[in-house]
């Protein structure tokens, strides 16, 4: 992360009305927290209870809201803005651009491409990558180390794999889809007969289908359909380590947390919410813009635009009230007992 | 999936008493279900409540159960059938064999073997695969791109492997094994002994034994037994990102669904089911046959034969039973209140 | 697992009392519990209760306490000892290091090494290995097949990476750090703002810092920091599919059993304990000491030096009574009605 911003750039980037202080080092060379920030760091307050914090800080740059009552030490320069955490998102989004610097188009001699596959020329195929027949690989690709793609799979252009990624046969991903390290997505489904004391393999002849915009986190996996595709629709977001199994539909723009799981066949709405290891058992519904806490496991069909909690789901505000009152159940009894009590002495 | 049947393969393979009307397109294409199925497709109707959907289906050939009131359309064919599940099944095994060609017998240039290793000339071993010292790949195996087969493993006949699967050294494991991409068998067992301030390792010497018609999901990890193996009995299926602890022994053709976890020397009987995210503790006996629902985990030997929810877990009906009672906790609380006024009252 | 151990060599690492019977063997082959060793196989008993295993086992020389009352069978050697698991360990210390013999120094010609990368000339690089520029790979150092060592990454000396681990671009690991197979570190943190109907991507800098001798468990996940480093400290040991978010701070020597969760910016104090799946949600702290049973899940701060069970955590032993009192909410409700009923007579 060793970088280094003119002045200049930054205050190109950044939406400020007024500053104060000034800045005591030649270049910004990185974002930090106010309390990890060292001599050269960019740093932001969005709120009263950091100005304390802030006084500590080494921070020789500071966005900070125009309302908070602060002033830069010497060698510190202060920028008033509206909205502090979008400001420094759009420095951070600077330094990632110069992090991430956009390897050479072409494909690594160690690589195995098979013939009939097509790999845009402004692509970048990293060593040790396998393509399948029949594959195509969009414009502006990335493939990084190790990744596996299948026959038939279909990379839409400017898609990143994260290493290690492995892409089932068939399998077909939109635009500007970013796929972290060590995902599987298209594998065969779980599904089963039990016959004469056996479990037979029902075969999985399905596949995955990703819309455009999707962010896949690292380690997550995604079924193949039976038959039809199991689908992640645009702009959705999934996290790490998340199992979602075949013939779901996850629908556009939702965010699935680290460690959810999907059952068979269950379909997702639009702007649903999926908290920390959520999760929702096969062959249900979940309507848009449901919401879903950390933990909550649908079993059932849930409406849309409600939030939930529990397992089983049931409306958030009624599971925080039943987490509360069950905290309070010894005392439940103790109450119960006495009033039996004073009936059977009556 | 572009696959094309002709009329009479599909014919051979099913096993219809009747049929009527007529296929309108020259080959099935491909199975979808009612909804996703275009002209060409094959689809199925198990049960009647899917009869709307039949007559807005696409599908040109239609399974379905021989009490079912329905006509075909024209151009499409109906096939009258005992089971239509089982006989589409047939069918998807049919495109299945199609889809996945078996690829050619041999050794990739640019793969890593081991001149100890013994790799059966009817295997196929693609690109990026290493194999250790010793290792032994048994006839008609398929080692994807960029999986690890570490010193003294063995392969029994006719197994696959995904990509970027690792087995680590002195993996066995058995014939007609299916290994998902990503999957790890042998990392170290979690064994510390806390010492001085430090958690020192306990070294883990055991190994994985994995029996014949194994199949083990995505991203699933296997630990390693601190001496002896950890076992994966005959016929057992496991889903994605499922954790079994070191030593632990699960029997015979178990069920474990998507993010089980297994604690360390717990053994598993036969038959034993394990909906999505449930768990065991670890040194406890779960009996042939217990089937465990969804978010269940067993803290405690549990009995074979027989139903358990709840966490910990409980019989499953008693587990039903305090889940609706659960939520009328408020109520509860509202009664017992409205008593000891009375009662004060009185 | 084909060891061979002398007597000579056996007897010089165990701490032992006196001994009774003699080898009837030439060499001890193997380590096992009772149950499953065989001829030539050390084994160990530390309690009364596998004495009846003891007298079936096939066991060739047994470490044994001092107390217990047992007599060798002809050919059995008996080894009696104040702690027979601490020196059965020591046993498998030893066949450990016959095992897993460190592999020879030197860089694989089919890997990718960047040529501004720095590895140490006493390192072992496998096949298929990409490390990227300005990377430094320490003395010692073993790196399985298919890794990938993104750039301006650094491993202090005696690293060992299983197969197929990924390091993202700035990751920083200590010494003698031990990475199962699968692990991706420095993935994305899973930050987003949602704007004009779509979750726009928050830009993510930052890195992960891994202290001294901290192991990580197979397929685990810890993402980068939004601009400050994930951290996890000094001789912390992580099991198999951990999630750890972006900017969280692990501190030293903690166990987080497998299927663990930390949400993003949790800090967790020192000798933190999280049995197996439990976990924090974001933006809390986690007191040194707490130790919090498996399934428990904090949903706020939690005082260090306590135990800990349920989701939202509360102390041990409040849980455990909610939990034997919840069984019972059948039977409340019975007495409840039946009180009113007796009060409604009345």
């Amino acid at each position: 992360m060793q970088i280094s911003l003119s002045l200049n750039a930054v205050l190109d980037r950044i939406d400020y009305s007024t500053f104060e202080g000034e800045l005591g080092v030649r270049n910004v060379t990185g974002v930090a927290s106010l309390e990890d920030a060292q001599r050269g760091d960019a740093s932001f307050v969005a709120s009263a209870k950091y100005l304390e914090d802030l006084k500590k800080s080494e921070a020789s740059l500071v966005v900070l809201s125009k309302d908070l009552e602060a002033e830069p030490r010497p060698g510190q320069l202060f920028l008033r803005v509206d909205n502090p955490s979008i400001e420094i998102a759009k420095l951070c989004e600077l330094i990632s651009q110069r992090m991430w610097v956009k390897p050479e188009a072409g494909i690594h001699q160690l690589s195995s491409i098979d013939p009939t596959a097509e790999v845009d020329p402004s692509a970048c195929i990293e060593a040790f990558v396998t393509i399948g027949a029949g594959a195509r690989v969009g414009a502006g690709c990335v493939i990084s180390s190790g990744c596996f793609i299948g026959p038939a799979c279909e990379l839409g252009d400017d898609c990143y794999l994260g290493a290690n990624v492995t892409l089932e046969r068939d399998t077909v991903i939109g635009k500007r889809v970013r796929i972290h390290s060590g995902v599987v997505l298209g594998s065969d489904g779980f599904g089963y007969e039990f016959e004469g004391g056996r479990h037979r393999k029902v075969p999985q002849v399905g596949s995955v289908f990703v819309g455009d915009d999707v962010e896949i986190g690292a380690n997550t996996t995604v079924d193949r359909g039976r038959f039809g595709p199991t689908r992640i629709g645009e702009g959705s977001k999934i996290d790490n380590l998340v199992q979602i199994g075949h013939n779901v539909t996850v629908g556009k723009h939702n965010i699935l947390c680290a460690q959810v799981g999907i059952a068979g066949s269950t379909k997702l709405g639009d702007y649903v919410v999926m908290g920390g290891r959520a999760g929702a058992s096969g062959h249900i519904e979940i309507g848009s813009g449901a919401q879903l806490a950390g933990q909550c496991v649908a079993f059932s069909d849930l409406e849309g635009g409600a939030k939930y909690g529990g397992a089983p789901a049931i409306p958030l505000v009624a599971y925080q009230r039943i987490t509360v009152i069950t905290r309070r159940l010894p005392e439940l009894f103790k109450r119960l007992t006495q009033l039996e009590k004073q009936l059977l002495r009556d």
